[in-house]
């Protein structure tokens, strides 16, 4: 019943849709991409631990586990490549690196963090 | 610089983070879950379109442009198989079917919107 209904929907002509969406804009090309992008495998894991301040790598991979060092290595580079998240070098022998969110990565907090309330409460038990 | 910097971060012990990374919480795993469910390609287009009502498959479509009939029905499925769309069959002839976000699917409102205001004010030209 339910598969023969879908197929009718399918199947019908685009003439009524057009008044009916008509009036809500289509899902806008910037959010498409941002979801894209945020969205990925790890990548939300690793701004949701970069939120609370900078971690060098190893703490990353300490505070995400189940990601790889190889995984880890190329979400930060697409991340920055995005100017989302930046390399700080810190003086001092020996140097150390560190992974902090730039400001655009900074003003993902109300999407993140609107994303775990949801998961707390309705992924839970 | 920067790769050697890298490689020496990556060989250090983990005695000193267990210490820098105390009391940060680890990437909850119900955020992650989230992430991967809705960041999956297509899926945060189809939820944005719904949060506005329901649609007949042929209207996300059209609002959704190249999402293809195969992926929007196993897209439409999978977020029926985790409670956020439900599918509604409306009486007539013929019948009609039209898919509405469940209560657990409008509470993903507040992530939706604050993305795709990043999106309009970081993405954009």
């Amino acid at each position: 019943m339910a598969a023969s209904a879908v197929t009718e929907v399918h199947s019908e002509t685009r003439a009524t849709e057009e008044g009916a969406v008509a009036g809500r804009s289509e899902c806008c090309q910037l959010y498409h991409r941002a979801v894209e992008l945020v969205g990925k495998r790890w990548t939300g894991a690793i701004l949701l631990v970069l939120l609370d301040g900078p971690l060098r790598f190893s703490e990353i991979r300490h505070l995400v586990p189940d990601l790889s060092d190889r995984l880890l290595s190329e979400r930060l580079k697409e991340l920055e490549a995005e100017h989302i998240v930046e390399q700080r070098v810190l003086d001092g022998s020996p140097v150390r690196v560190e992974y902090a969110l730039t400001s655009k990565g900074m003003a993902l907090e109300p999407a993140v963090r609107a994303l775990k309330a949801w998961a707390k409460n309705w992924l839970g038990d």
